[in-house]
């Protein structure tokens, strides 16, 4: 194969794919057409024209990297899903499971019968299965715990016993260990016995006799160094290591800080656990961020493109039912203030200016405040400088774009009262949208909590409402004859 | 040093740091005080203790990893960050900018002469000067060429030809090439001769007499294969390898795919230019993401946490303008209709509510559009698909949620035509908003740009504007005697 064609073939394939799909829609078509000839001998040419594409699916599939099948899968309406999934092979079943988005997952497994499954998990290793056990039905996952040899089961249940976010649950049992008294030669001749490297195996783990670690011999000092010099002579000591209840987040940040390829997870006693991969850390990073810009938007979780109708909606009526809350409590700061409105019929044109500018501003804060706390930027010493600087920035934006409303809404009413209000409105509704950018993802963060989840329907609603109550509250008081 | 420590070593750091420069800042408060006494004597004593903090700041830096000195300067204050950066080494200053964010480096830049410039970059490698390089001063620039050797030169330019997008650009020369007809063994004392492996070397490139890439050989295979065999019979003619002009986007995805480490990069005559590893790619993901989410809160690119107020408002003026511009737009609409509120004024404040639901549900639509484009699973063959499901999910979201809205407004006004008006004005808003939603990135994608920017700013000031509009014309067609 032609170097960088690979990268294109799954998306090749999945045109061709959709064809052979198209194809055997239309021979369901036929086949009813037919149908009213004699239907035994029909059904008879249907199964076998059924057998020829599914053999011709299942040969195309066989060449694919579990990845790329995932990719096509994900592609695929949900009828043709299922044709493409049927003519994939049980020993690629396990890998491809693993490669869909969980949206995705679910449809698949929702459609295969639990000995199926058992079979399918026959072919993973512990940490793998631990990645499916939640979208697995119950019935299914006591089968196959009654399948696993001890081992395994330690090794699943060591895992499950992580929550989501920490380094034990993304953790892998594809390490290997060495002594620190053995010879480089001795090494390499046990390596060549082993004949296979797991994957991501760029250094071996040094422990002692209670498994704690002690040191890494990285791969290419095996190579770059005298096979009789011992191991405690060559390995590194000055190493980083995970402890299994750490944060994931802080774990990808030491993975992108240190450039590291795969390092040990060890328990409070410095005793290894296992080992995680950066391909583990990559996956974890860009989930999170999807996860990130689909909460912005308001999208609970990750979508199954072609999820049915109800599904979906489930998935976004959360956020909308929030947001009618927020309105309608902005829109009742509104109501408060009709009859001057009656009497200014311009502050309902100009009213949703100030709330929309507060927003924009606000989101600009607590973003920032959001990605540098995710960074580990902020600490107390700095924090009250910060918060210094973004009101500063918010007076001086707030006074520009103040000024600039004022100038515009001048022109269009010729009203110099009403200009000014527009104008200080504008100014401390900005104001209020900068502390509260700042205060929400810092109090969440103080407590533990995501800064990311939430704060800005929060701080939307804040400054609507109080964009409303100052701009109309600032106009009863200077504008209206009492 | 204990595993895991290291990890928190820099955060410690920082706090210590930060006590060492508060006392910096009381000395030169002290020496004022002193001032008053003999000056000459007093400068020495001064310039005693400021160098003996030097020294202290000197031998923490010394053992710190340059991405950790990066994280410190980042997290300090501009003048704070000047103290520290002057007590880093020359040998330690390259890495150091080239793991600190874009912002903070042009502040660590900007003092520097051209001179300490030219010997920073003696200890960089092409591929790092080149990351540093639209940084860099133009004077210092020239002089760093001319300081170069004519194979660095080369391989400069070559990176630099390409743009920041492309593969090319965050190619390194790390790799290591072989002749398919070298023995295992050969290869190994040819290794053992280099002494040390670029980082990240997880496989050798095998090339030919053109420097075509034929084939890979994974490092593992040395070890796990017999010395005598040839580097044809071990080596894999299947492998990922990329074009130089192809978009990071999609390198990116092939790493997650297939979990690479590293993967050679080619012309179009497959010829060997450079080599793409993990690392860089991790990096290009976590800036992309994070570009992603602040492009989304209006914020125009990465801020130094500490940059000048004036920096940072230009930063965030640019977006604030614009909207200033849609909000104006959407405003004129409204008072196109002002009459019809002075008439009916529950209309003012209910308005804004059918404006904010049109957003937030063409928001959900086009960051589920965003995200599915980002990984290539809209194709022609399923889009129209995608379309029919997100129009019922918006006419089905649009009903229910147009319900509620009619409910709780018949509560607010006791309006029975009131209520089916704000009913139907939103869910045709929300139809409108999904259409805009799914047009506005398909579109920008179609014509090859990127669907993420601007998108968000565009559908809001249409979903704004139409909501007024919509509800505003609804109400004076049926609830104004005219």
């Amino acid at each position: 194969m032609e170097p960088s064609d690979k990268l294109h073939t799954a998306q090749f394939l999945l045109h061709q794919l959709q064809e052979v799909i198209t194809l055997l829609e239309k021979q369901q078509l036929e086949k009813s057409l037919v149908e009213r000839g004699p239907a035994t001998k029909h059904a008879l040419v249907e199964a076998v024209l059924h057998k020829q594409h599914q053999t011709r699916l299942q040969e195309k599939f066989a060449v694919l990297h579990p990845a790329d099948i995932a990719y096509i899968l994900e592609s695929l309406p949900l009828d043709q899903r299922k044709t493409a999934w049927d003519a994939i092979k049980t020993n690629l079943e396990g890998q491809v499971l693993l490669e869909v988005s969980d949206a995705v997952r679910q449809t698949l497994i929702s459609g295969m019968a639990a000995e199926e499954l058992v079979s399918v998990a026959g072919n993973l290793d512990a940490d793998e299965l631990a990645d499916l056990a939640a979208d697995l039905p119950k019935r299914a996952m006591l089968k196959i715990l009654r399948s696993l040899n001890s081992a395994e089961r330690t090794h699943l249940n060591a895992i499950l016993a992580y929550q989501d976010n920490q380094v034990g649950a993304l953790m892998d049992f594809g390490m290997i260990t060495i002594r620190d008294d053995m010879t480089l030669k001795a090494i390499s001749s046990y390596i060549r016995k082993l004949g296979k490297l797991p994957s991501h195996t760029d250094k071996l783990f040094v422990v002692d006799q209670h498994n704690a670690v002690k040191g890494i011999l990285p791969l290419q000092r095996l190579l770059t160094h005298s096979p009789s010099q011992h191991v405690a002579d060559v390995m590194v000591t000055d190493f980083v290591a995970f402890q299994t209840d750490l944060d994931t987040a802080e774990a990808s940040r030491a993975f992108e800080r240190y450039d590291l390829i795969s390092a040990p997870v060890v328990d409070q006693d410095g005793k290894l656990q296992g080992r995680l991969c950066v391909d583990s850390i990559v996956d974890f990073i860009r989930e999170k961020s999807d996860e990130d810009l689909l909460i912005q938007a308001g999208v609970t979780e990750e979508e199954d493109l072609f999820s049915s109708v109800w599904k979906s909606a489930k998935n976004r009526w959360g956020w909308l039912l929030v947001n009618i809350v927020t309105a309608f409590a902005s829109t009742r700061i509104i109501g408060l203030f009709e009859d001057v409105i009656l009497q200014l019929v311009a502050l309902a044109s100009l009213m949703p200016i100030v709330a929309a500018m507060g927003g924009n501003t606000g989101n600009q804060t607590s973003m920032l405040i959001i990605r540098s706390l995710a960074l580990g930027q902020i600490t107390p010493a700095n924090v009250r400088r910060l918060i210094k600087k973004e009101l500063t920035l918010a007076a001086l934006n707030g006074t520009f774009i103040g000024l600039i409303m004022g100038v515009l809404s001048m022109l269009l009413y010729r009203d110099p009262a009403l200009s000014a209000v527009m104008s200080i409105a504008m100014l401390i509704n900005m104001l209020v949208a900068v502390i509260v950018g700042l205060s929400i993802p810092l109090l969440r963060h103080k407590y533990g909590k995501d800064p990311a989840v939430g704060t800005s329907v929060i701080l939307t609603s804040i400054t609507d409402s109080m964009g409303f109550f100052i701009f109309l509250g600032l106009a009863s008081l200077f504008l209206i004859a009492k």
